[in-house]
């Protein structure tokens, strides 16, 4: 392999970016990773980080290590700031570049706010591991400033937690927070009773879980209702502060609010003034490249683009693996000098969203599955999917202990301001 | 248990505080433990988790759940600022107050710069979790960097590491480092070779681990240097900044300064205005009360007391629990109008410190241990002195893994301002 060999630039290391480096071993072919974080992160298992369950480091892995065998792959820690489409150059914040001859662009998404960017501070969202450290501390100081507040409409708004957005994330937080507060921190407290604690979900639309088959979401409907968590639909948020928010005509006093409403794309499609959907996504053409830059490819939450059926690709792990796979075989294709092979096809594997630590409901299309069963499948599924068999031993042994004790290993108050933390 | 029943207030939920409270079940007492963190944190492995070895939530666990159980103990997060000892109250940062029949100060102690404050964000010290994180984010960072750097002399500086006090910690984080460059990142950089990292601990005195008899200090020395440290003794450093140390008239270039030199006590002895030695710490009488204040006891890194050989009382975990022990005895004889034990008396079970994954040295006083037999004694002791058995099966597989693999699995950059992340 000299500087000759043809080389690629992977900007993300998500799910997406990952797949693509893991389906060229062995092509013709230099390959460079840059992230602007040092590790890969199991996003569908961060909520789990956000209240309490798992540790940072069982659903996070250093990008480098896990590439370190394929000598043919370099690592780079940078933030990438745009390209530069004829000079064939990736642009580093820190003024660096790196050049490529095929660029794959696997950037992810952020949390959005639909224009109401000032929510942010009250309602965090929950993309990456500081996130999640930053819920978790909010959700425990809540509990702590409790136990030092003597005004009872005060200490109720500090037990009162409001998720925006009843798709999977939300139910998986609402339905986790009500558990930690009803059965783990139980005995905790001598000035009140958590399991006083409300969740409140807050969906916009008439029905939670919109991605899934109507009959599994109302099951999952009902068993978080069962587990203790007040559901409210049809009526979309118009306000968040400190103080709580304002729902139609609803007044909700809440010191810890959770945002699981809306992703935006990443950067990316500006960095080619590429075209996009409303959430920023490149309308990618049919072979996931970008239109005009046939040496351009965009995949992962980063492009919109529709399944055989017609609606669109979800935002979700196996879809981001697929797009991978495929652009992995296009520049195979352009490498050997064969033809390209037929445009992207998304097969939809199933949906899955657990609620708390008994039950979940999976959507196969041909088969549905509910309950008890679903959340051993479930949680089979993560473990398997995890990256490395010390995360899988590990989180194994973490869901184990909470499932037999009910008690989550990962309560702590960190990283805040010094202030914040207490 | 009413109001009138007699109340005790343990400021600091460290390894003294916590045996304090622990001592005094069943006794007629209302006992409050305030710390400005939610969880109790096992010190001696703090360096584990700044070197990537274990994860946060495995050496910390909430104060509060640890005495669940017990109906008689609040716990409250709130900072101390203050003692009123005429009325009797503790003062809190938010302005609140708590009353108190009995009080001990239990607050520990922050590294010091012995008059160089200023060298503080170039040298940080090991006190907290966030310190570890922030000395894991700085380790890895400057791999990363070097990474990126093509300047050789700048390079060398980026894979520099020193290490400045060669008491345990330091000795601990030396071995430890110099492992992971050496061993546990060996395969996963392209543009440098890890094992061309240095680490270098500089000891103003004539040897390493003073604490230690002479014979196994000097094991530990050319265990250290068989790892791949450099050591450097007898001359102080007079200058540190972001670009290395000056030590003598040697100026070394390093990126990456960690502080493990000296310790300063709490602000605990000014709230009283009480005697204290030169690191701050209460010069206690002998039954552990302050001065002029016979309900007021303090314990732990708080206080300086002499051993019954005339040498002071280490700042060491088992101390602060014997501490702990000897003021409930205290209590209790009180509130039952018994007579006071006679003085504290201090027994010095051993010292312990680890050079790496292999090797330690234990010194009994009686019999001296080294090697890989010290080694696994040291193991089982600290799995044994961990809280929970949760905590004992995790940090138990963390290390297997590390010792059968060498793969460390925290290696996280995290929780840094967004620009230091990169």
């Amino acid at each position: 392999m000299t500087q000759d060999t043809p080389h690629l630039v992977v900007v993300g290391a998500g799910f997406g970016g990952l797949e693509l480096v893991a389906r060229l071993a062995g092509a013709p072919l230099r390959i460079t990773i840059i992230d602007q974080r040092n590790h890969h992160l199991f996003q569908p298992l961060l909520y789990q980080v956000a209240t309490t369950s798992l540790a940072t480091s069982e659903i996070a892995w250093p990008i480098r290590h896990l590439v370190h065998r394929r000598k043919d792959v370099v690592t780079l820690l940078g933030a990438v700031v745009g390209v530069d489409a004829v000079e064939r150059k990736v642009l580093l914040e820190d003024g660096g570049a790196v050049d490529f001859d095929f660029l794959a662009l696997a950037t992810g998404a952020r949390h959005a706010y639909f224009g109401h960017d000032e929510w942010e501070p009250f309602a965090p969202g929950l993309k990456t591991l500081e996130d999640a450290t930053d819920i978790r501390r909010r959700i425990l100081l809540a509990f702590e400033h409790a136990e030092r507040e003597s005004d009872a409409e005060r200490r109720a708004a500090l037990l009162t937690f409001v998720i925006i957005g009843a798709g999977p994330t939300g139910v998986e937080l609402a339905g986790t927070i009500v558990e930690l507060a009803h059965e783990t921190i139980r005995d905790d407290f001598r000035h009140f009773d958590p399991r006083a604690t409300r969740v409140v979900l807050i969906e916009a639309g008439q029905r939670i879980l919109p991605g899934f088959a109507e009959d599994l979401a109302l099951y999952a409907h009902r068993a978080l209702e069962r587990l203790g968590v007040e559901i409210e639909l049809g009526r979309a948020v118009s306000q968040c502060s400190a103080d709580g928010v304002l729902f139609g005509e609803t007044t909700l006093a809440a010191k810890t609010i959770l945002w699981a409403a809306g992703v935006q794309a990443s950067a990316a499609a500006q960095w080619l003034a590429a075209p996009t959907d409303r959430a920023g996504r490149i309308l990618v053409a049919p072979d996931l490249s970008v239109p005009g830059h046939d040496n351009i490819f965009a995949l992962g939450d980063t492009v919109s683009i529709a399944a055989p059926d017609g609606r669109p690709v979800p935002g979700i792990a196996p879809a981001a693996k697929q797009q991978g796979t495929y652009v992995a075989a296009i520049i195979r294709a352009r490498l050997a000098g064969a033809p390209s092979p037929g445009p992207f096809r998304y097969r939809h594997a199933g949906s899955l969203a657990t609620i708390g630590k008994r039950a979940a409901i999976i959507d196969f299309g041909w088969i549905k599955l509910r309950g008890r069963i679903a959340w051993w499948m479930w949680g089979v599924a993560h473990i398997y999917f995890l990256i490395g068999l010390r995360n899988r031993l590990s989180v194994a042994m973490s869901w184990l202990w909470i499932y037999l004790s009910g008690q989550r290993s990962a309560r702590l108050i960190t990283q805040g301001p010094e202030e914040e933390r207490r």
